[in-house]
């Protein structure tokens, strides 16, 4: 594909702009298998920096990492009755190997419930073992059947944290609290703001008792469910005999919760952030966050260009910033600058032999708020000096342009059934309304508009009128919220 | 298991010991799977350091990371005829998945050169693109008949890289510089010495031109293949179609290399450093480097007590020691003292009522050489600001010793087929003898000794007097090594 060759604009079909713009920009390429990816080094750069920030909050929060194995046995798949039906069509199963028919097929893993409580069973026998506060980063398999890359792919990479607990209230506030930290990393790390709440039943995890979701909205106004936390009650725990002696001297099941989040954010972030140019990457995530460009035209003005603009990576990478020089003498100027646009670095720091002598730099930013200048000419020791507020605020502007644009096309007060498919054929978004908890109306409405219930809202989002009605009619005993999802 | 069990000495029986030490401290699990075993926080902690520094030390050298189907088709496995014939009798093989039949089947990777190399066959087109200096982090799965924790195991963790250049010189050199860097980082982390130097034919990587070797001696003597750089020529770019225009027009096959280590030197560590008592961590990878254990009787002093500890953590954190406080009230200071041996953790700090009184503290070291004191009362200021110092010191005694131990059994100079079976029967240890290069030899050694040739030493390691005499009779040509192995 040719490097300047431009992307489908967003406006004229959003799908093609993501699948060309994940590839243009290296995060991602297809492979010979079908529905697998390749992260290439620009897309696993961001999943390792997202990586260190998580890790570091489920460290803070008292969790260790621990590592289970990939293939689990078909019969503890089959042993928790919801989760089989959930996850069984989506199986890959090793049924060879070292040249023989196995006894008993192995999956390989879809998520880690079943092999990971079932080795709690063998850890804990008192109150005294509990809680446990584990997390794995691991690759998982659901063979899915329509693929896109990021989005949903038969392999993709994950973290998933599995705990035990002695009560029931434990395991809910640790439940609520990983999802707190999922909402904090989304809106801190990815500029991503989202709306937490609970899954309605038909939604939920197959096993669990509650989970709860972090829905974000893409730029095509799609919800796409980020991240998850789920309370799994005792479910797990009586199938494993995950019990454990109390203090009184009883014999209990434990308390198991689960939470993950996957290599889908990284598309989460292209469909937040991303322009007709190319994607946009937050400081904060960006494995470099600023890119110098030498600019010269005559052998001994590359020399001093060149090494100029390697001092002045020394002295950002001594302020913490991650900085690369491309001094590729093979591309013109112009094409590094769509490169790096295409793969959304924050800022582009030109300099050429008149800079030099001026002591100053062009400084371009990746994403210009209305009515100031893309490209100014700075001193070159402010541009070092400031660099480090400056990413910071590029951060908070994509956090707040991301959440003015959901609010715009969040949709409140909507109390029949026309208007809502209204919205949802017209300019789609986010659409709140009452509703009675009867899965029927949630039916009707996926059947009529492709929608589906993506939560029932916590506190901090619901609608200043809490509406009375449901948007299938009759009496509302909750709000919720609608949207076509990914 | 009872905790203060003591564990079978390693005089009595290695490998019990072993196999006891390994699950004992919570460095790993069996599981209900065959093969695959469990890594629990403590060993999981030892891995995380271990990949953090190599992994610096791979960027440093100009890699990036990225990620490659776990599920590779069958076909791609068998394009290369000594790679099949290498790999063929252990692999997993996923014949079904999403409720189907596969048209291929898929098998569970065991290492990626192929994926890799056909996707790198459709990034690069000219020189410019090259060189490709990739790695990836990633679970692979050989299936061994007989297993152990963490030497060999089903399912293992590693590190693959896999780079493609426009000359063999530069793979060459690429092959090179990773070995170097897998010697500093086993010697300077896992202060576990290594020999460097060249595979056999008969021992070489399924795929290779040449494999080099790093080979560490365990405490019962046996060698274990701690890493391997592989120059794989053309090997895999011809079979995949990877090739490039070069500067001059013309369009050529890349040379690649690849390299890994696993989690297998979680293994090596323990049977470099363990003692009767347990593990022992080098400070450099250990998940905690001071445990502080406060010690009391009445709950006024546990008040006091504790928060000093706390207080004393606070301060060693400051100077980027890891540290924990062990304040469970369950266990007797006896038991968190057993307990924190096995693990490994190179310092313990007891502090009780009389310390606080006098400002200072007990510290007890998990390693001490001949002569000094295991257990000393230093000032409470002065054991903070000498942690890192001492941490160092430590570090280094390991190394020391575990390199003294392999010069005491490493036999030089033996010339006669007797000597060498002498020797493998009885002390055991690396034996250098000469060479002719004829795999007859090898073979002979290998059905009458049990040993393995485990490399042609690198120049560091040769002994002063070439040998000039094949220990299968005749003329040598080369120094080779000897040794029984894992």
């Amino acid at each position: 594909m040719s490097d300047d060759k431009k992307l489908t604009p967003r406006a004229e079909d959003f799908s093609a702009w993501y699948n060309e713009v994940v590839q243009r920009a290296e995060l991602a390429d297809h492979s010979p298998v079908r529905g697998s990816m390749v992260i290439r080094p620009w897309g696993y750069g961001i999943w390792e920096n997202m990586q260190r920030a998580l890790d570091d909050m489920f460290k803070e929060t008292g969790h260790e990492n621990a590592y289970f194995p990939l293939l689990i046995p078909m019969s503890f798949i089959e042993r928790e009755k919801e989760h089989v039906a959930g996850f069984k069509p989506e199986l890959a199963v090793v049924t060879h190997a070292g040249g023989k028919e196995l006894e008993e097929p192995l999956v390989v893993r879809p998520t880690s419930e079943t092999i990971i409580y079932s080795m709690y069973a063998k850890w804990v026998q008192s109150y005294r073992d509990l809680p446990i506060l584990l997390n794995q980063w691991a690759n998982v398999m659901r063979w899915e059947l329509r693929t896109r890359l990021f989005l949903r792919t038969a392999e993709f990479l994950w973290q998933e944290g599995h705990t035990a607990h002695a009560t029931d209230e434990e395991a809910q506030e640790e439940t609520l609290r990983m999802l707190g930290v999922y909402r904090r990393f989304m809106e801190e790390f990815i500029a991503m703001p989202v709306v937490t709440g609970l899954k309605s039943d038909a939604e939920k995890f197959a096993g669990a008792v509650r989970t709860y979701t972090c829905e974000a909205m893409m730029q095509d106004r799609r919800a796409l469910q980020a991240g998850t936390s789920h309370h799994l009650g005792q479910n797990f725990s009586k199938q494993f005999g995950l019990t454990f002696q109390s203090e009184e001297g009883t014999e209990e099941y434990a308390w198991n919760t689960s939470w993950g989040v996957s290599t889908r954010l990284v598309g989460g972030l292209v469909m937040t952030h991303g322009d007709d140019a190319g994607i946009v990457v937050p400081p904060r995530l960006a494995p470099v966050q600023v890119v110098i460009v030498p600019i010269f035209r005559k052998d001994e003005e590359r020399v001093a260009v060149v090494e100029k603009a390697h001092a002045l990576k020394a002295a950002f990478a001594e302020r913490g910033v991650r900085v690369r020089v491309d001094d590729r003498d093979h591309l013109n100027p112009g094409a590094k600058y769509y490169e790096w646009e295409r793969k959304g670095v924050p800022f582009r720091l030109e300099i050429g032999p008149r800079d030099l002598a001026k002591e100053q730099v062009v400084l371009v930013r990746r994403v210009t708020p209305e009515g100031e200048d893309r490209k100014v000419f700075i001193p070159e020791s402010e541009a070092i000096e400031r660099m480090p507020a400056l990413l910071e605020v590029f951060q908070g502007e994509l956090l707040e342009r991301a959440r003015a644009r959901r609010e715009a096309h969040s949709h409140r007060g909507v109390n029949s059934f026309e208007e809502l498919k209204e919205i949802l054929e017209g300019p789609g978004g986010f659409v709140y309304t009452g509703w009675s908890g009867d899965p029927a109306v949630e039916e009707r409405v996926k059947a009529e508009t492709k929608a589906t219930l993506r939560c029932i809202p916590d506190e901090d989002f619901r609608s200043e009128v809490t509406p009375t009605r449901c948007i299938g009619g009759g009496q509302a005993t909750m709000e919720v919220m609608w949207a076509r999802a990914y």
